[in-house]
């Protein structure tokens, strides 16, 4: 048990949970009831002992990049080095728990755009790789340096993190790419406004991470996607700075925003954003409704979705996922009584819950809520009122947190996700299910779970978590039951990804996505703007 | 005056109105007072009389091109080439009635995606230019072979015009490209569903269009743009055949969607799209609303955008705009009393008329409808009922209709548009209405008005008409005004386009828009999928 983890909460661990959280008796129980019980690894090195390679940059080197971002701005120590190897997956916590960890070979720290333009052009005369660093939470390996058969250096974005401007008439923010959404949340608070940009990695991760892996958060089906919220992007590549996007909405022939949102630091390094921004709402109301079985659940949501009276946040936990809710936060007392009532009467042996939110003007609240719950209810959901709805507003991040607790106690765990049409989700997530519960099998038994969210008129995504006892070769474990869900999710024509983006996990999957044509697209534009393939090797399979 | 034109409604003019419109004496009286009096042309030819150059492919190429399609299917005859020689700009018009059109050498009508890659195969062999033609509504030169420096082919769509497969759970349409709107309503409405995509230039617009020009329509702001519509596409290029698009949303890398989209024909030919449609409304409802001046009423169109209360259509007209609908279309008898004593006790110099429709579920619209006219009436809008809202709907095909009533009278008319912030919209209507009136002021008094539509959060649309009084180089008086309007609009920040698109004459534009690295950046692409150059060479400024 590698309680000196805890040493460097900002790294490997996301800290102790914000709601106080962790593995309490209950999550105890139903792991051994669930899954079984697992042994805690031992050896694990402490975070400080987790040996990094030797940076491979000559003295020279390094003299020459510091004095283009200053001194104090250039890190070649083995504890900035780690501290910037890899991003949050499963894999890379694994790496850094048994010792196995690639790293950057120095961290630069740029302050302004001219900044990043000598790094980049430094980097391209002397064949060093860049990888733009925000929050560094990548889950898809997008931060790994394993395979960059280069040197390289992690471009910290953090320095560049002003709110530069707000337009309160146009609902517009300009700000450096290094913000997180808490910053960002502080400094837009006094001026009335928010960005209503809610990821499970919000705690850290950055604006510029946003665009580059076109994020979506908890409050997305309200909010938008971060697609949705970009309105311009200035964008420092080897072959100049390019501004893309101007006004919310052109025909000044195909729109290249959509270009660089989802580039993973390929096509260039995001130098500043441009975001729409909404007034803080004066009213938000949170419930929990319950549903007897899946189906039910999945239709009302689609008739939210199609008869454009969604909510503004739409979870919809599948059986499984309902379980463990209730097991960890179901509403006792009264609530518990007659949800158990309900649940008897309806021979409810599929019970599902949902998390709906809505936020906006006291009216907008009061009328969407009302034509809303009224299309759940034509669809048997019955609500349980607001205590289960607020509990899990409160516990919405902890997540991740919850992570490293079951990695210490020897259990793999991980999510994966997905989009599709509506008329395939209930087959897809059948399917998905049993390809990660079979596969993980290996171990004993594991615990698949998964909601819908991210609701469109066309369709949902679909978002799964795995639990299961780690075996022998723990990543080993998890890549053949990450391939076989992701096989799965070709086959179905789904996405391979809904908003964590593709990284060098999900590469292998992208010409099944996009077809080779696509990434020949890809490729082409990455050797115009990058002909020496110095910005992020190997994401979205370019080189 | 060519009353021949009309022998062939169907090309270069758009037929009879459909409500049965025309230049009425309101029009004349209004346009004598305002504009002044206008000398008809004379010597303009008959339709079936206008010039098309001599066609440049050997019998041996005609053949081999009638071999892929079938015989029937190939055309070279002076009557089809004409029919094909570019779009309706006035720019467009004019030439025809000139005497001065270019023409493709031949048009080839395909059925079927294989036969579109075995014609662009042939042609890159041969170096013959190909331009893919819809429903030929191009109004900024898209569709011209003026330039063009090689043999050119129309390829018209129109044989690509099946209702593929309908997906009613996932509320998604696969259609051929050649499709027009209304055909396509036609097959949508006995299964409930409707696109909602009305373009000014629906009777004859084709899907394969909306998409290649990123076009928008007069319910955009509730039914969203051709963009947002659209789930995904098939597209042949000389590199073969791509299908982007795959879930409403996803995370796989860039969105390629958005290459394709506003790619006007220059990238490859939209061979299928699957489209986004929804349930036909249970209820419409349409208003008119008067505001006493200008201001007011973009303020209440920017607190519906903000505030998510925007109606499904939203249109504001400025003053110039209202007094021409009000002495057109105005309410009479008691409504016109009502309204005059309104305008007379504000002392309303700058009346100004908007336009609101909302569309969905009964309970929808009314909710929708009761918090909009309160924020109108917040900011001093003046509901005028449906009369007025119920005159517009009916009308609202009209406008292309009445352009060749202009120019046979001796009239330039024309409109453009453009995008641009809510802080920037008031300034930004002013400068390029002066801009316009000023270099129209040539041959007399011009007429300038715009309305604002196409609301987002963030800013909207303004779109211009003109009427002026043509002088004796009616071409070049155009080509000064709209270069002096996009001059005002570019040093504003705004864009150059919001859905008319790009084609050939706003590409001398389109550097100061995207920047020489985002022309770079298309060059690239295009240099990828069309190595030899061979699509629809000079749109977007790509050869």
């Amino acid at each position: 048990m590698s309680t000196s983890f805890a040493l460097d909460h900002d790294v490997t661990r996301w800290g102790a949970a914000p709601s106080g959280g962790g593995l309490d008796q209950r999550a105890r129980d139903f792991l051994d009831q669930h899954v079984g019980a697992a042994t805690p690894p031992v050896d694990e090195p402490a975070w400080d002992d987790v040996r990094v390679p030797p940076g491979r940059l000559s003295a020279e080197s390094v003299g020459t990049l510091a004095a283009i971002v200053g001194s104090g701005a250039l890190k070649v120590d083995d504890a900035s080095r780690r501290r910037h190897a890899g991003g949050l997956s499963y894999l890379d916590l694994l790496a850094r728990r048994r010792d196995e960890i690639t790293a950057p070979d120095a961290v630069v720290f740029p302050r302004t755009a001219a900044q990043v333009a000598a790094v980049l052009a430094w980097c391209e005369t002397n064949d060093v790789a860049v990888l733009a660093f925000g929050g560094g939470t990548s889950v898809v390996g997008g931060l790994r340096t394993e395979g960059v058969p280069k040197s390289s250096i992690s471009l910290d974005m953090s320095r560049m993190a002003d709110l530069i401007d707000v337009d309160a008439e146009s609902h517009l923010a300009r700000v450096g790419p290094g913000m997180t959404g808490p910053d960002l949340e502080r400094l837009l608070a006094p001026r009335g406004f928010t960005l209503g940009h809610y990821p499970q990695s919000w705690h850290r991760a950055s604006i510029g991470g946003y665009a580059a892996t076109r994020s979506a958060g908890q409050a997305s089906t309200g909010y938008g996607r971060s697609d949705d919220m970009i309105e311009s992007l200035e964008v420092v590549t080897p072959r100049g700075t390019i501004r893309v996007g101007r006004v919310a909405a052109s025909a000044a022939g195909p729109d290249l925003r959509a270009l660089f949102v989802g580039s993973e630091g390929a096509f260039g390094v995001i130098t500043e954003v441009t975001l729409r921004i909404r007034s803080v709402p004066a009213a938000r109301s949170y419930t929990a409704v319950m549903f007897p079985d899946y189906e039910s659940g999945v239709q009302a949501f689609r008739q939210l979705a199609q008869q454009r009276v969604a909510a503004d946040v739409m979870r919809l936990s599948d059986p499984q996922e309902t379980a463990v809710t209730m097991a960890m936060s179901g509403p006792g007392g009264r609530g518990g009584e007659i949800l158990d009532r309900y649940l008897r009467a309806r021979r409810a042996t599929d019970p599902s819950l949902a998390i709906l939110g809505w936020e906006g003007s006291r009216a907008s609240v009061v009328l969407r809520r009302l034509e809303g719950l009224s299309v759940l209810r034509r669809n048997r959901g019955i609500s349980l009122g607001p205590t289960v709805g607020d509990a899990w507003l409160r516990h919405r991040f902890d997540g991740p947190f919850l992570r490293d607790d079951l990695l210490d106690a020897g259990y793999l765990v991980e999510t994966l996700e997905t989009a599709t049409h509506w008329s395939r989700v209930a087959d897809l997530r059948t399917n998905v299910s049993a390809a990660l519960a079979d596969t993980l099998s290996t171990s004993g038994r594991a615990y698949v779970m998964s909601h819908l969210s991210h609701v469109y008129e066309t369709g949902a995504s679909l978002y799964f978590t795995v639990v299961a006892v780690q075996d022998a070769r723990p990543g080993e474990q998890w890549r053949l039951a990450k391939a076989a869900a992701t096989e799965v999710i070709v086959d179905h024509g789904a996405t391979i990804t809904h908003h964590h983006g593709v990284g060098r996990d999900h590469a292998p999957w992208l010409p099944a996505e996009i077809g080779t044509e696509g990434v020949g697209i890809l490729a082409a534009v990455k050797h115009h703007l990058d002909p020496q393939g110095i910005l992020n090797p190997g994401v979205l399979g370019l080189d």
